[in-house]
């Protein structure tokens, strides 16, 4: 029902299903990914009311088994990209695999897939920046990322009235920081 | 062979060989397409030596099939995302199904695969920006970004002493700059 594509690598289409609405691929050298693709193979639709809810899994230095929300993937959006390098260091969230119990390896992170009502997925809210297609377009983001730099900077901004003399403060005018 | 995954959208398992060494996917509705995902379908190998260089076509005003080398596929690598959001104005390249007179729709575009040797794969520069897999950090691109802002912005600074009188223009102090 599902694959699951490593950039760079195979792809896999045949995850271990440990419970009967819940699937799971392994990731082995997962510190060497950066980006996951994981998508319904289209031989069977999700049951009419369902998608499937997607997390990331790796060992923590203790080597307990740490979960985090992806996004998800449904019958009207069966693909998607994830970004799961710089997720490593971020905290574990509500997952449904817990007693799951799955063997952990160092090295081996895994992709774990739940079946589950349309109604309770709208409910989790994914980590942030993991859905690499919700990043419409790469420009649109860098102009967000600049106009929030520039409210920023310009809450900083002074007259030159106001200015306290400092000889060692360089001053910016805003004018380039708009222009750039 | 091959796969082709349109991120959001349905896998492609069946490409139409347009040539004993050449497979075509049709992209529909391309201009709402950001990635893109190419992969061998693990079934069968290149022949030995040989691996695959991967185009994006896609019509131009004149309806004419503008080619543009996205990467390769390899046996050692047989996976790639590419992102062709931002491709579409620029040049194509030379390519390798210049007499295939593929028909263009408006709103199609294409995916080229051609299996070449490795040597000459490797004589051939894909566009800019379009391996996904390259930019091995997000943040660190960001943070590249930042820095070419921060030496761009500074090289307007002035210190108080300098400044003319110009009470409309506001000035951001440069350590605000640094420190975001």
């Amino acid at each position: 029902m599902f694959g699951c594509l490593v950039a760079g690598r195979l792809v896999q289409a045949a995850p271990q299903q440990v419970a009967e609405d819940k699937f799971v691929f392994d990731l082995p050298d997962y510190e060497n990914i950066n980006h996951v693709v994981v998508f319904m193979l289209g031989t069977l639709p999700f049951p009419e009311g369902m998608g499937g809810s997607v997390y990331f899994c790796y060992p923590d230095q203790s080597g307990m088994a740490v979960w985090q929300l992806l996004g998800f993937v449904t019958n009207e959006k069966p693909s998607a990209i994830f970004k799961i390098s710089g997720l490593k260091s971020g905290k574990g969230s509500q997952h449904p695999f817990g007693a799951m119990n799955l063997p952990q390896t160092p090295t081996v992170a895994q992709i774990g897939i739940s079946v589950e009502l349309l109604e309770s997925l709208a409910q989790q809210t994914p980590v942030a920046n993991a859905a690499v297609s919700s990043v419409d377009s790469f420009t649109e983001f860098t102009q967000k990322m600049l106009d929030n730099f520039y409210n920023f900077a310009s809450s900083f901004a002074v007259s030159q009235a106001q200015m306290t003399p400092n000889p060692s403060e360089a001053f910016i005018p805003a004018s380039v920081v708009l222009k750039w």
